[in-house]
């Protein structure tokens, strides 16, 4: 049997990560919005005071996965939240269990650091990944809507 | 003309955001969900690195609003961006103009900060909120749904 593992990202990873952050956004149909660079990752990750962090998934000691989380805040609860940002897995390891077990990892991490809840976006047309999040006891956030102002719109909104 | 001015938050004012996030949550029909305690705030907000921030609204030195951040980070752009967790003005100061003045000191310090979005979800019912943010040209992202993980169901999850 295979072993999945699963450790703290080192800094010679970002390359890796870079791989994985771009076939996902491939999959997610946005391949020309990560325009990410293993430099920006570099400063993110392994910078000074750095608030994202990062998670390597590997089988047989090769990469085969990884995911990116930082810590939210929830008012109403008065505590940290963990919040996964990108949870990927090669399609070529897929059923492999790598993506439980990354998962299971980031609960851990929450509970361990007293955060009040774990928590992730989806697409909604990623019907195998919503299944996958019901079968464990995750529940949609139907009511919420994300805005998100960026670009010019931003730049314009903050001098006028 | 009244002058609304807008603060970093200091300890002092923990009591009185405790008292706007649960006038926010009630507004918000979660009341009973909010269960932050003012020494939850302090330790948040002011305890050794933070990473949630809180801005004060006043007019005429009284508090009338409060907006709660932390910083987010997007694997597309390899930069952090700025999430508003919270936004809340009194009643009897809407219209004002307060909520602006907050949204665009808030834009401010993700241009300063040298984020790539500024972001927060709204409950899709609130109709007037959501006018309010698609007027200044934030977009909504309607194909992500957030999912949650939490209490015993994330208890159970990280155990198992």
């Amino acid at each position: 049997m295979t072993a999945v593992k699963i450790r703290q990202a080192r800094t010679s990873d970002c390359a890796v990560i870079l791989r994985f952050i771009r076939e996902l956004a491939e999959y997610e149909k946005a391949l020309p919005e990560a325009v990410a660079t293993e430099s920006d990752l570099q400063a993110a990750l392994f910078g000074s005071n750095p608030n994202a962090f990062a998670l390597i998934c590997t089988i047989d000691e090769a990469p085969v996965g990884f995911a990116l989380y930082f810590f939210n805040f929830s008012t109403w609860m008065g505590k940290n939240g963990l919040f996964l940002e990108d949870l990927y897995v090669s399609p070529e390891y897929r059923g492999s269990g790598a993506g439980k077990v990354l998962l299971k990892h980031l609960a851990k991490i929450a509970v361990e650091e007293q955060c009040g809840r774990f928590e992730w976006n989806v697409l909604d047309w990623n019907t195998p990944a919503i299944d996958f999040y019901e079968s464990f006891g995750a529940e949609p956030l139907h009511e919420w809507v994300g805005y998100r102002l960026t670009g010019d719109a931003l730049e314009r909104f903050a001098r006028g």
